[in-house]
């Protein structure tokens, strides 16, 4: 399952190509879809070789002061694609693999998905090449806030608009808001999505990607025209975006027969009470625990005759 | 010889190591030189370490209409080194071969230049890989205004400051500074030195290369105790830097006994009159041509006895 | 009937005075009838002398590469009459007798039509002195790029916001948006209004006019307590304003018994399906061509026994 | 005799056509000079046109308090004619019978004149419609004051710089600088020309007129190859113009013989103490008062035998 | 009672300690209430610290030119707390007691107040020394603009928002924005808050004290589970946030059985009519006046045996 | 004797007045100065009143994280005096008893200071109320860096140039340079003096204060006809002031035949080679210790029979 910035959950870029050895990079990627969509439909030729450019690509040096005093200097970058439709919009990552091509490509996905949507953003993407398990608390503030100020000339609420990726979090964009609000002089909470609430983030952001599962899953009952009281949902994975598509459509009156985490699988063909199955995020080791009638194997879930199974792992 | 731009005569970066089939890019010659000399000064690892990074390399996408109707999208640069010491300065050129990493080589070398001389700025450099002769006038026009608008956000007179590099001169220079100064609303001839005269540009900035160069001579004459009278000089090109070279110092008493372009070589151990000689760049042809009594095989002016060979092919 | 840019259907500047050789100014007029208001009311002197003169009119020169490569120059102007109660607010017009004294009578219109409805804005009227149609779109474009960028240092969300007025639409809107953001940098879909709804534009601005004259009828009604239902109405015309008023009435169960367009008029006493008949701007020719019970003159149209009678040529 | 404002001693704008009734505006006769200009020349068509327009002209309204508490309405006018070659520069007028089309004129005058001197400005021109010999003091400076204000957002030191010019002079370029830096937040003594010494302006301003007559008269008498110590002149009006050149030419050796002011002239042919009498503008009434060992008409000293008639009115 | 400005009706700084001669300073109580609090709480010391000061307090020198010719010079403040929760907000006071202390003391009660309030602001005060009643509405007028110019740097809609105070009201904030947006070069409506709703400001601003002590007193009455019906309630003064507070729990269905003015008290056991009944503010003398069945002495009020008695003198 | 700060060398503010227990401020003395000196002149009581307030003064709070972790807040302030003759220049001093009203007065005699000689600035004082003795290197860097960040609104190359005064050096005005510049997103060496000169510092600052005592005494010597080779000089005091002054007038002939530190005098009644003592600030205690023909008390050199007595303690 591909999530909204384009990774699947190991983080890992997903490409639709590349069997070879040299896996495909996403940008080559992103413009080999390009070429196809281009070719069922009637676009001139000059706006296609226009969008298999980024705009813009920023790359910028931050250099980190260590906690034992020594300097690391990690490489950031932000792609933009293509604002006709509206400012940039799209994630920072930190990851150690993060390059200019990999941001330009996953720009490109941006700029598909706001048009898509109907949204008036366009797409950006960025990040810094670290791995952010490596900081200290003090070390990721550090970089967040530099980098922030590195970057902070092409950015902006009418420029392009930076959320939470893989990586960062709430807690980062927090930083990156504070760090750009004191170069302007004004509290500029515009600047990135995905902040907390207390400094003027929306409410329901962490859980919209598992909303979105649920949603989706009962356009596609109502589709088949099945009675959703009637119908079962085998679950893998009881992270965020498991717990809240299980719950909602449990909410909804869907039969929730099986859920799991990386431990093992939990079963009851009458239903789980999914509110009282504490999530993965919540206390890693109370799904398997969980007083259950049955137990499963990872791999009895994923062959549970079902009529829907959310492989969220 | 190497140029104010770091490049050899034929527009090649010019590298110090680089014996095997793969050459050295400019990024990691540069490196390779910061680091050997830090190893003679005492100088803080972090600041060593920084000075490996640019502050900032941004790159665009330069959409150019070309005259017969088509799109073509070329990618520009622009690398920022360091700004410790004032604004950056460095060229703008257009060749192929243009790339990230040779713009961020070439911008270290111009902190070490601007350092060395005293001079209040950093380095920068920046480009696009486009070769200059494959577009018309019309082309470049559009190409350059359309780099500059790309750029404008990072370049200013008191933040970035180009000049003219190679494939770019002083008409490049004018649309720039026009280009930019329609998006400022005001006119701003300090965004770009090496611009014409007639628009604010500095008077003897073409002759500046070979003024320096007699100077230089003139300086390792009088080091030497000699007196500038008895001394005879070999030049080697008489191109913009060698004519100019070759007048000075025969206008200070230098005796200048010989000179040569592509075709051949002119002597007179009397001195010839280097005001009499057209230049390479004035009329091609003329210097072989000219009236002299004797010439010599390119390599036969390499190896005249004199006290001062000038090679400025 | 006058639009709501103060021109009647010929696009000539409406005046209520002027029975000489000489047309009125539209500038003449508004300060006529500013004076005639200002005698019925208590107002300071001093106000009403500042209410005569606009604060600002920049007149600039719009230069025009023809699509033959000659070059023409066209004369632009916006006129911003008060902003005590908000931006300036109004239409960008194409006409060959644009002046300045035009522009400034259509602002101070403005200034008074905001204040009537209680819109936080005030009035402002701009134009380029020039026959839109003698224009390929490629000229149209360059000239409205162009003369956003002259005037853009007058403009803006919060200082002056222009709109389509005679001889322009969404598409100049569009333009005149884009060069306005490339200039600042950023995407600004504020700086006008009327652009097309994929940029940020408005639904439903197109079928505002004759959804206002709907409105305005259904009240009349209601003010003279008729049933709707009952109520007979005549349409001249069958444009965008009279084929939208046409059919909001019918939809809300008044009977439209007689459209016309310049060849003619058709007529059902039982009230005609306004839906199934093809507006003019829809397919020109096809109200008059239509298959209804009775033809009529545009003449006996206006002699018609109706209730409600729309002029809307 | 014309001075630097294109204006001759009576404030009226010379135009060298115009034998009918209706005297040719500015604008025709800086038009006209142009065409006759360009028909010499070779310039592309295209550049001609676009020359024959001002790129902006911005005419404002400004209100003024009167001392008796009533308000009325003053047009200001600023065109700013081309800037290719630098900011524009030129001055502001407070005269009755100003313009837009006055100011056009003027400002393409202040192009030519920027230009064949080789200094890095572009023409403009501007004023306010107002007599100023009706202001109070008070007056005068509100006037300028929201004058400035009015115009700001198109002057500046690299944008549009100010100057006295008829009617106006270096008490209002100090209030127009200090409303200006007001408005920006900061001392901006480069937005005007002509300002007092005491708060940046530049010695010698007054006397530079008269220096420059001396100066041509001086390059003249070389040109003839005549010797300074035995050309006799006479100088008609001994104003700021005139004193100081006659001054400066006494000094330089030349036999000053007669000078006049409206009241008749003196004569001395042995020369005149030039530093003796003092001029017009310092004490009207001394020149022709003093004693001098000859009396002339005005009519006689200009048909004086003298090498140099130096006509200063 | 406290209003939202930190005062009681007497204008006085309110102060919870000081029971010596001199009175503690509205920032020594802050800081005392914070040191208060920040002991019943786990804040990190450093936090409390920072608190404790505010992040700038702006202090201006305002000219004013008196009617009669002379010149007063006041002294402005305007404190700035803490932004770290949004733009800082907080009225303008005049008053001639106005400190810069004071400022910040009620600058931090502004803090505690919006993030109380889970308000996305952040605490400001500010103000100008002098005795309004001592000014005419001119010198307001200057006073105010004049005050605004000089503060306008730290203020601004995402900066800091002022609000009328004490001595200040809707005329002070509308001069004030025009002040701002003139500078500004646009209309800034979002540079304060509380201007007339004519030019943008909120609906329902004047109510909202006394609407919100009828809400609380309706949520009080719901807490003790009482029927609003059966609820009777005195009122202690008919002003503006009496009045209102009365005529809604009236309409809300509670009983009103007395209201006074200073004059005395009016008092009905069925229940006042409290639309009917006139307030202090809109004709002042006429609650006591009022033809009620049974007059009070302000006393008696006080001690009627009612279920709320709302002290709002 | 009063260095360039107003404050003698014990790093007190020098007053006038004061006999009594509390000394009185060095705004109370900077306003009794005004009121004496208008007393004298005819001014305008308006602007008499005007001057004797700040335009504006800035009080900030300056975080500070210690070494050991804590965080202290420190009080920092900038008062600005008058800019009607150019932007405000004054020193930012460290010291404990920094207030705001210090600042006022400081900031007051620099406006007279800069207006006596002419230059083009008003007069401005900032500082910070700390110890600088009790910071460490990088406390002190931290401290100047957010104190520039906190008054950046007000400070500029147009608005405000701070310089070094009592407490603070080049590396505090190296560091607040560099702060102030990263905010604004470009190099700006402008917004302060006595930078060092590597970073665009001016040469010779150190040495202007003794290069002035040496000219004021030349000027001196010729105002009376003395013959400076006759002239006979002591020293108190071989600082940095008191060197400098005694090497120039040695160098331009005077005899400098005594000069002294704390420790005690030295003499010579030919003249001391003052290039060969070394100065109090190069070695301490090499001036007493120095071999020369004699010793003296500092209060023997007090009473020599000299010409000129220069005091620099």
């Amino acid at each position: 399952m591909m999530n909204e910035d384009g990774k699947n959950r190991n983080g890992e870029a997903v490409t639709d190509g590349g069997s070879g050895s040299e896996p495909e990079t996403a940008l080559a990627t992103a413009r080999r879809q390009l070429e196809r969509a281009a070719s069922h439909a009637d676009v001139d030729d000059g706006v296609v070789a226009r969008l298999k450019h980024p705009t813009r690509v920023q790359q910028v040096s931050v250099p980190l002061r260590r906690d034992d005093g020594s300097l690391d200097v990690f490489t950031g970058f932000r792609a933009q694609h293509d604002d006709v439709r509206g400012p940039y919009k799209g994630g920072l990552r930190y990851h150690p693999e993060v390059t200019a091509d990999e941001c330009i490509g996953l720009s490109m996905w941006m700029t598909w998905k706001c048009a898509v949507m109907d949204l008036p953003f366009g797409g950006g993407k960025g990040g810094v090449a670290v791995d952010p398990k490596t900081l200290s608390d003090e070390e990721r503030e550090r970089l967040t806030r530099r980098f922030a100020e590195e970057i902070r000339n092409v950015v902006g609420p009418k420029k392009d608009v930076p959320a939470p990726d893989m990586g960062t979090g709430p807690q980062e964009m927090a930083w990156f808001m504070d760090a750009y609000s004191m170069q302007q002089g004004e509290t500029t909470p515009g600047v990135v999505t995905g902040k907390p609430p207390v400094i003027g983030g929306s409410y329901g952001r962490e859980e919209a990607p598992g909303r979105s599962v649920a949603i989706v899953t009962r356009e596609a009952v109502d589709f088949y025209d099945w009675d959703i009281e009637d119908t079962t949902v085998a679950v893998q994975g009881f992270g965020s975006v498991g717990a809240n598509a299980a719950r909602l459509l449990d909410e909804w009156g869907a039969k929730v027969v099986a859920v799991s985490d990386v431990d093992g699988a939990i079963y009851d063909p009458d239903g789980l009470d999914t509110q009282d199955v504490e999530g993965h995020d919540e206390r890693p080791g109370m799904v398997s625990g969980y007083d259950a009638p049955e137990s499963l194997s990872n791999e009895e879930l994923l062959e549970l005759d079902v009529d829907v199974l959310i492989p969220a792992p």
